[in-house]
């Protein structure tokens, strides 16, 4: 197989498009001299800088002050702590960026964004006022811009970097619960914006009415957010159920107790066998609840799901809510895609509009998004979902995922800037009334101090690598392809001969985006347990449990899926891994590798077949390791 | 003045002690050479780290791939957008490194902080769970106990690093109303755990019986928690009232909003002249509305205020909690030292135990804490304050204000670890049950994802300076001698000559920290609202406003004091500066210039007498600027 013609990452391209190959240090530090060179740079800038500020001014440390005792100790100190810094890193961080990593959604990030954070560290600007950092605060508008585009949102939309994706997704929370409650503050402050409307439709009305109505409330409106969700927690009750995935992520239940709506607002949605939603279980869900007049605050469709990588149907969702707005129901659609987003770009043409289906393989093709025609992605489903993304109200993305940023760096994309007014707060030293800054982002985030090193690392990246198929699409393109090919590879696969024993392999579902989920089970085994079991084990031989790190040979991540949050939608895949419904029933829960394919190199039929002998020879080691 | 005796940091230090002029870049880039090796040093050790993981594996970056084209084309791009952004960041950054800024709590961040996160940002781990971040995670144990060893917490006590100081006040929130909430749900889960108490002893019951109960609960504690504000939101409005001092810093309107109680549930305590909580009005306020039944959640106390770096009475506040307590009224006490936190360093012996107050002086001037005897700093409130802090529930305490840390990194510490049960969550990928894993943080805190760099950063500048006197108090002490000297340079300036005007200089009340506030006016003006223009544009003249940030000699910031927020405390003032009661009733505001003094070299005479006279003439030109 290795004899196959190469196909690497620029083969196809045109000037235009990036070489994914000069974006990254790479796994065997390949582009060292480039990155020094840049380091070196940046700093030599900002060093000078400092200088230059009013040279007239002396120096403060003198030569002098460097041969003292107590300076020379101090040094060596910090020296000495360096090298134990240094130290403790190697010895106890994850080698990302070897394609023998399959786990996490985690590889190397890029080279763009890293010199970017060093570069603006240095001068530690703080985004939370323009004030305090003119020069990232003007990124993180365009970071906001570049978001806006990505997700098809028109001129009226906005967005911000925040700490990570659990962040944006409270903020979409608070965005709906405030938001929502808005009509009963009305009915109290300015009774005459409601005339007429029952308390069943306050609760009911679209944010784009609500929004109407506070451009017409005026001076009031201070008042009536005083008697909004924001200024009283009388009305958070009254506002109805919030529905997610039951394949939920964490943050929901934390955003669920955080916001003061109580976990139990939180209602998880059955998955189908893909894991997607059900969307007849969405429809019957606000049914069920509407017709015992429990109003539905908001539906999260998910696009790329922590344990699963799947794509809910958000096109669907979105009609959906069209068919209950006809009758008077009318909910908040909250988008995560923390995981997924920067996905979008792999849609997008140069001039950013969304690409036709009919015209999508070629243009892949011609960009190098995907490098095989045999490459079977996106399906249908996964096509119309991403499309369908800018009829959200507001969405979550991570430039720290598939942004291929590092940490940390969440987002949060907001369709129509007027649904700040809900969330804003103003403090006098921050914010100078009257003035014509910018940007006032303290005022309308979540969080208060934040790096302005954040925004220049994303900055640097989208700069250099536009959010559409001749940038980040090319880099997205590379995982989902991997991943594509690793999904088929286990398929064909079938089983590892591991001493005298079969084991057979059983990838979960084909991959909606670029994590291949899978299981081991001896031949003839039907027990649960001891298939769990195996897993488990494999998980622990192939991660820092079992074995140190940096000697390991394949390292990958696992999750379990339970019946108490998955139901009954793993029982297919059990059964079809051998084992009797019976033993779902009797063990409850399923344990799942899980690899994530991030590396931008393993597109490459080359590279590709190169690291699955590796893996092969590393499963059937801790295979022999575990049963032997 | 000049031919003052040169008094540096490190003429006083014993060996052990760190001096200060090792730990910074500085303000003329002074140890370029060695910030240089130094990141050299760690990112060769971060190639060479790539290379050796499986030496055997080939590189996927060939030579001939970097002849190509389009890899050259791409290197140019990002070479093109790696100056466009030194440039913007050069022109749009504020020069904290010089002692010419004196604005927000801003200067120059310590080296080993910057290098600490520069290679731990090339490992990328992410501190949400240890898989993913072994050494990172261990950093941030570290940090965490560092945390309570400043705070003098015992063993029981936990911290870690949060995002920024809003969501650590977040957290102190999301503790106090879950924690405050279990008695209602026992009531409804366990009622034999609180026989025969009534909802208002429910309600009023002490963080530690409310912990000891839980204890109790056994099995049951999963039940319970559903029923508590994580679970459900109907017990939230029950909860009573929050109270923080008047000088509000916005983060408490927006944690009232976040959190579900509402804006409303925030009460303000007045503040004394020295902008100090009023302990006497903290007692009024309890008692008016424990009379009426409506209990009291939490006492805010905060060390070193936003606006003007007030330190409030946390002895006082504990005593008042003490006295209620006995009359079965019990609130949670949270501390806010977003900002002054670190200065506790000062106060702590190279054993970490609280220095007596009567050899405080002597161990201050031994270490160089402070250089010189005639510093008057603390006063006997400040070091009560200080002391007390470890009498408190939670504290918030950010290493990116006084830790002189880069962006982002705040930090909360809870007292009892124990409480972490009444926010906790897990989640199946991210923790393995029954795994004897060190830390599961994402369990235990707001955040999801977040850098393992920011604990790096931490990690490696407390490794260096112990948070103690020998390190961190030197430091800090520094820049509060330098406050205190600001301070009586301008009581003993009282005024600038401009043109054929006098200008008169007031400073708002001695330090309890290192920020000085002041204002101008125009003597013999007796107009509130000239007064206000002339400090207002003399900002605008001091910041990125007027003149363009990089040629301007003396920057500073702002604020306003206005009847709304602080009612009448600032009127003594505006009177001392001239201005009659009338105007203030009229006016309603006081535009106020806020200088923190954080540069660690002020503290030495000469360094002062020369920023000083440049300062001053600074002030000059300005002021002819605006009057002339």
């Amino acid at each position: 197989m290795e004899k196959d013609i190469e196909k690497s990452n620029d083969t196809l391209e045109n000037n235009e498009d990036i070489n994914l190959k000069a974006m990254f240090l790479g796994p065997k530090s390949e582009n060292e001299e480039f990155f020094e060179e840049s380091i070196l740079k940046l700093f030599n800038d900002h060093a000078e800088w400092r200088k230059n500020f009013h040279p007239e001014d002396e120096t403060i440390i003198k030569v002098s002050d460097e041969r003292k005792e107590s300076f020379i100790v101090s040094k060596d100190r910090l020296r000495e702590v360096l090298i134990e810094l240094s130290s403790k890193l190697r010895a106890g961080s994850v080698p990302w960026h070897s394609p023998r990593f399959l786990g996490h959604m985690n590889s190397e990030t890029l080279m763009p964004a890293l010199l970017g954070y060093f570069a603006a560290m240095l001068y530690n600007g703080n985004n939370v006022a323009y004030e305090s950092s003119p020069a990232t605060s003007e990124m993180e508008e365009d970071v906001g811009e570049d978001f806006c585009k990505l997700v098809s949102y028109s001129n009226n939309g906005w967005g911000h970097i925040c700490a990570d994706g659990s962040i944006a997704n409270y903020e979409g929370l608070w965005y709906a619960r405030n938001i929502k409650s808005i009509p009963l503050a009305m009915k109290e402050v300015t009774p005459e914006l409601v005339e007429l409307k029952s308390e069943w439709e306050l609760l009911n009305m679209s944010v784009s009415e609500i929004l109407d109505l506070m451009d017409k409330a005026g001076e009031k409106l201070d008042e009536i957010k005083e008697h909004s969700a924001r200024g009283m927690g009388d009305k958070i009750g009254m506002l109805g159920k919030w529905l997610i995935p039951q394949t939920k992520h964490y943050s929901w239940l934390k955003a669920g107790d955080i916001l003061g709506l109580g976990v139990d607002t939180m209602v998880p949605v059955k998955v189908d066998n893909h894991y997607r939603m059900d969307i007849d279980e969405l429809r019957k869900t606000i049914e069920e609840y509407t017709s015992k007049n429990i109003p539905i605050l908001g539906v999260v469709g998910v696009v790329g799901s922590t344990e699963e990588g799947a794509v809910d149907h958000i096109d669907k969702i979105v009609e959906v809510r069209d068919e209950f707005s006809k009758n008077g129901i009318n909910f908040y659609i909250h988008v995560d895609a923390a995981y997924g987003g920067y996905a979008r770009s792999i849609f997008l043409d140069e001039d950013y509009s969304f690409i036709p289906e009919n015209q999508l393989k070629d243009k892949m093709i011609e960009h190098g998004a995907i490098l095989d025609k045999s490459t079977l992605w996106p399906s249908k489903d996964v096509y119309n979902a991403f499309k369908a993304m800018e009829k959200a109200d507001t969405i979550t993305i991570d430039p720290h995922k598939m942004g291929y940023i590092p940490y940390s760096a969440g987002g949060i994309i907001v369709k129509d800037k007027r649904m700040r007014d809900s969330i804003s707060y103003f403090a006098t030293y921050v914010f100078e009334k009257g003035a014509d800054i910018p940007s006032l982002l303290g005022a309308f985030m979540l969080e208060g101090s934040k790096a302005g090193a954040t925004a220049a690392s994303v900055w640097t990246a989208h700069k250099v690598m536009p959010l559409n198929i001749t940038g980040y699409g090319k880099l997205i393109g590379a995982g989902n392809e991997g991943a594509y090919k690793l999904y088929h590879k286990l398929e064909m696969q079938k089983s590892y001969k591991v001493g005298d024993k079969i084991v057979d392999v059983y990838p979960l579902v084909e991959p909606d985006f670029n994590m291949v989920d899978f299981t081991f089970n001896v031949r003839g085994n039907k027990d649960l347990k001891i298939m769990n079991d195996l897993n488990h084990n494999f998980y622990e031989e192939a991660s820092y449990v079992k074995e140190a790190l940096y000697v390991n040979n394949f390292l990958t991540s696992h999750t379990d899926f339970t019946l108490g949050d998955y139901g009954d939608s793993p029982l297919k895949f059990v059964e079809g891994c051998g084992i009797p419904r019976e033993e779902w029933n009797r063990v409850e829960k399923v344990t799942i590798l899980r690899a994530c394919v991030l590396s931008p190199f393993l597109n490459c039929d080359k590279v590709f077949q190169e690291y699955m002998k590796k893996m092969d020879e590393a499963i059937v080691q801790k295979l022999e390791k575990i049963l032997g």
